[in-house]
């Protein structure tokens, strides 16, 4: 049986989601909440939608994991599972029996996964929130935990428009820390700028999926035109050049949150999974992290 | 020379407003700033809008100094306030210059205070925010530090109702942690409850002044409506009754936050401040904390 979490949490005190040794991470958290519900033999592991670096945040992650018939059964025989018309739901409420003294993770939701649902090759968008406070916007002490300052007055027009100029299907190897035998084609969906009601940047970047550090890049891309040392021009030029630069600064972790992610209608799972699993090329369609 | 600094700050990590020997003050951070920047010896001391406890923030929060003419020329002798009109503008970025470093407390202004200006007895009322989430609203751990969770499922048309039933000039003893010699009696302005875009409860709390744990226990009365434990009409009684209470809970303090201090036009700021100074009586105007 697979089965599908919705997870929330504040990345300051993690060093990421993916489980490393010794360090306190998203996934090493809940998989060790997981052993203490299904026994350390044959302990549940997590698939996830979008591993997220040390300091990320994330609203609404998805994993998934499989549990043996063994495990299901256990479930299943929870008196509290008694009255949910799906067992997996009494899930998220163990988890977060055993999480929530930290406070920092949250399983928002647990559920029996769609035939062929699969949490990272299955995901259509990814959409992260990028949040920079300016000097118009003034500094506000309690959104320092998700928010980046910049000592300066940043001009939104310009970086929404650079942002614009930067979406479609390309190669963003200029935005892409290099990792050795993985592809940097990727679908930028969305990315724009605005202010909230508080006066605070916040970039919208969707795509069908990110490389590493990709969405700090773009970001850090867009504040070198709002600052006025890179124009919109520039930022496509430096994209083309496909060799990552030294033009712009990738911004630091805090400030970025993964919203959302979107996975196709239930009897479309399996065509997307399947589809995703294949290495991108300009031509083709598809996404893989 | 008076001058106004308005304040921000994230209460987590400080033991509230009021210098305290060797604990962290927001007072005490402030105030060391200041001794920095014009000597030990007769540093200047802050009279507050607000004394916040330990654990609340502020968005809003506005306090005054009082400078000697030596401390004066001292700040309008400084360089980089010789382009500003008023060279106490310059006041908020050398302050903010020593405490930046710790990042949960900003002097978002400074201005020559108008003639009159007290920022303690000058208010015409304070305005505070609460933020519970519920099991409607969903826990988001990034709010967590700002908002107080409540395992089950409120009501919020009937804490509104009883919100609003508590509105006017009444004493507030039963609502108030008593404080020898103090009255209780107080202006409720405006009491209302709502829900955010994420289904956060807000409560807005405005009165001409507050006494000890005053919002606290106003918002844990409406927390009791919500669960069902009391009626609107129970916590109108409580408050005639004149006493405190066991009946409900004095609210979590990080779940509040001082949004934002009124002051009246300048020409009226001397005739506020002579009212405030006396203390009140159900039958006379005023307000001090």
């Amino acid at each position: 049986m697979r089965i599908r979490l919705d997870i929330a949490y504040d990345g300051t005190h993690f060093r990421g989601w993916a489980t490393q040794p010794t360090l306190r991470t998203v996934q090493g958290v809940l998989e060790a909440a997981l052993a203490r519900i299904f026994g350390e033999t044959d302990a549940p592991r997590l698939v996830v939608a979008g591993r997220t670096d040390a300091g990320v945040h994330a609203r609404a992650q998805v994993a998934h994991l499989d549990l043996n018939e063994a495990q299901w059964a256990r479930l299943v025989s929870d008196r509290r599972a008694q009255h949910d018309p799906d067992p997996a739901v009494s899930l998220a409420r163990r988890v977060n029996g055993i999480v929530r003294a930290d406070g920092d993770v949250v399983v928002t939701a647990s559920s029996t996964a769609p035939a062929g649902f699969d949490a990272r090759f299955g995901a259509v968008w990814r959409r992260y929130q990028y949040r920079v406070a300016d000097d118009i916007t003034g500094y506000n002490p309690l959104e320092r935990l998700y928010t980046t300052a910049v000592r300066a007055e940043l001009d939104a027009e310009a970086m929404n428009e650079g942002a614009s100029r930067l979406i479609g299907l390309h190669d963003f190897a200029a935005y892409c820390r290099a990792r050795e035998g993985a592809t940097t084609i990727r679908t930028l969906l969305e990315y724009s700028w605005h202010r909230d009601g508080a006066g605070t940047l916040i970039a919208t970047v969707r795509a069908d999926a990110f490389c590493h550090s990709m969405v700090r890049a773009l970001v850090g891309a867009c504040v070198a035109v709002g600052l006025g040392k890179l124009t919109p021009d520039d930022i496509v030029h430096l994209r083309d050049a496909g060799q990552r630069a030294s033009d712009f600064k990738v911004l630091a972790a805090h400030g970025l949150t993964l919203m959302e992610v979107r996975y196709p209608a239930d009897e479309l799972l399996a065509v997307r999974a399947a589809q995703t699993r294949g290495r991108r090329s300009l031509d083709g369609p598809g996404a893989a992290e």
